[in-house]
């Protein structure tokens, strides 16, 4: 039960796509570090992602906007 | 009792609706991501939502205006 | 006990109607995501809101200028 | 004694009745939402509220300026 | 004991009388909402009013500047 | 002991004289709210007071410059 | 013991004096509040002085700079 | 399960490659420092990576626009 | 020990002496307040002082220039 | 168990090699310092490093720019 | 050992001599403040020194540019 | 082992050598201040270095730019 609230106040990272097929994928925490969820967002979607005690890491690939507690980046030319 | 507490002081987010039909689905904690929930919204409505105990991630398709800890975004061309 | 305390602390959102027939639906926190509540806002009524054990979204429907920890936003056209 | 602590150190609003006749409604916590106080105002009346453990929620009606956390709202023409 | 503890460090506000005969009015905490205490400012007293376990809200009548966390407020025409 | 260790570190205002004969009251915290102490100051006196366990609220007679957490108050015309 | 460690964080102001016989009176804590201490300082002479358990309120006479956490207040004409 | 939480909530790094090839690789936490993880990024891909229990320090191949908790770094000549 | 933790991390004040023949007085702490140190300090001499378990007051003699966290003051004509 | 979260939300520091052959050696925690690794940076690689167990210090050998909580420096001609 | 821990995040002051032959000396902490130490300082030597359980005051001679967390004082002419 | 913790996120300060034969010295925590380490750094090379439970003063010699949590100095001419 203490996982779960943790997870509600938990960090989190918005995407915004800029084209369609972009991939969101959550790679698995521990000393194997492989896919363990993959989340396809088309044009004008927005994913709002936390962490949580089975991704470690996110991989995104194709053109998005990515609002952080860092800033703002975007991949877009 | 606890998880009743955390979810009263959880964070939100807010997302303006900029045309009809704006989906908003919450997406599962835990091993398996799928869909548990989706709401909809028509133009100017407005969603406040928290993350909970059975949501890790938030997908939302259509045009929305967007306000998180990390600032604003609006994804209408 | 607690959970009242928490709440006293809580977490609110501001909203004031800018038009007659603003909706403020509470949507229940748990599994199922369903209307627990509904109220009803004629022009220039403010209602001042907090997050429940019973509440995890809240939903608008009309025009409204609503102030939250994110910023404001406002629908009116 | 816990809640009253509290209630103590707890959140407040002001409201400043720009007109006679603002009626600020306490709705009460819990499953069940309904008027559990109202207080009347009169023009330049101020009133200084906090949530308590029987309020969750509060309206007013009538021209007012409200002073939040979330900054100054009013609702007169 | 851990009441009065609580009270020392509470919230307060200030208030100036910008007229003869300001009343502040304290009102009770709990399921019934009445008078517990009225205060008397002729002009330019000030008072410096706490939350206390017996008082959920304030109300003033009379012309007064008032100093809160959120700002400060003036009624005067 | 508790007690005296809150005291030490507990708000504090200070009050500047801006004519003679300033009086500075301490009301009771508790159901019944009067008059526990009595201070004079005369023009160009300071003092810097806490609330304490015995204290609620405080009450200024006369002209002065005050000093608070929510800013500065002169009440001199 | 844990008196003397509150004491060594607790909070101090700082009083220098612009002319000769100023009085820094130290005011007892408690039910009964009467003089327990007075301190002379004579011109240029800085004091830097605490709240402790016996003083619960400061009263200076005489012209000086007085630097607290609510900011710098000066009462030479 | 400590361990999970705490995860949840860790420090993350956003890199954004600015080329195909570009490498992250996990260095391993305790005495001996080597290698655990390599991650490959093509051009304008973005990952957000973690500190774990099994990294203590993260090395980056090839031109890649880095946002950290101090600042952001672009190696691209 | 659990003193001596405190002392590391208490407040402290700098003190430069702008004249020979400065002088640094602790007064004590507790019902009693009397000298129990004295400092001298010379031209340009500079004093980094804590308070202590024994100190409740510093009292400076002479021109200087005072660094506190309330900010800076000099007494020199 | 409790060394690996605190290492997950340690600090870290930023190095951007501007050169060929940059050396990063960690320094021993303990009564004896010595060497315990070394990582070669060529020119644009970029390694992030936190401070473990076995590491009280970090030096840098080579052109860096270096980004720490403290700020950047640069140390190229 | 919490000394030890105390120790490692304490605070501490810089000082930069700006001439031959700075003299740093750590006053004693307790009811006797007597030298326990000095350090000597040439110019453009730096001195990082914390407070320590041994350590309640550090008297500075010489010239020097000093930081601390209430900012820069030097006391060249 | 909650030594290591603390010394994992203890401060450190950030030391860039302005000409070659830079010597950072350690000196002993304790009632006996002695050297306990030396390090050399050459024209160029940087040493982030953190106060450990050995180590209450860092000594200086030799020209270099400081980056500390009171802001950056430099010996240099």
């Amino acid at each position: 039960m203490i996982d779960k609230q943790q997870a509600i106040t938990g960090e989190y990272i918005v995407i915004r796509a800029l084209e369609n097929g972009v991939t969101i994928i959550g790679l698995t925490r521990g000393r194997d570090t492989k896919f363990h969820h993959t989340e396809k967002l088309d044009k004008d979607e927005i994913m709002i992602a936390q962490f949580t005690e089975h991704t470690s890491a996110i991989k995104i690939r194709g053109q998005v906007e990515l609002l952080t507690k860092h800033g703002r980046v975007q991949n877009k030319g």
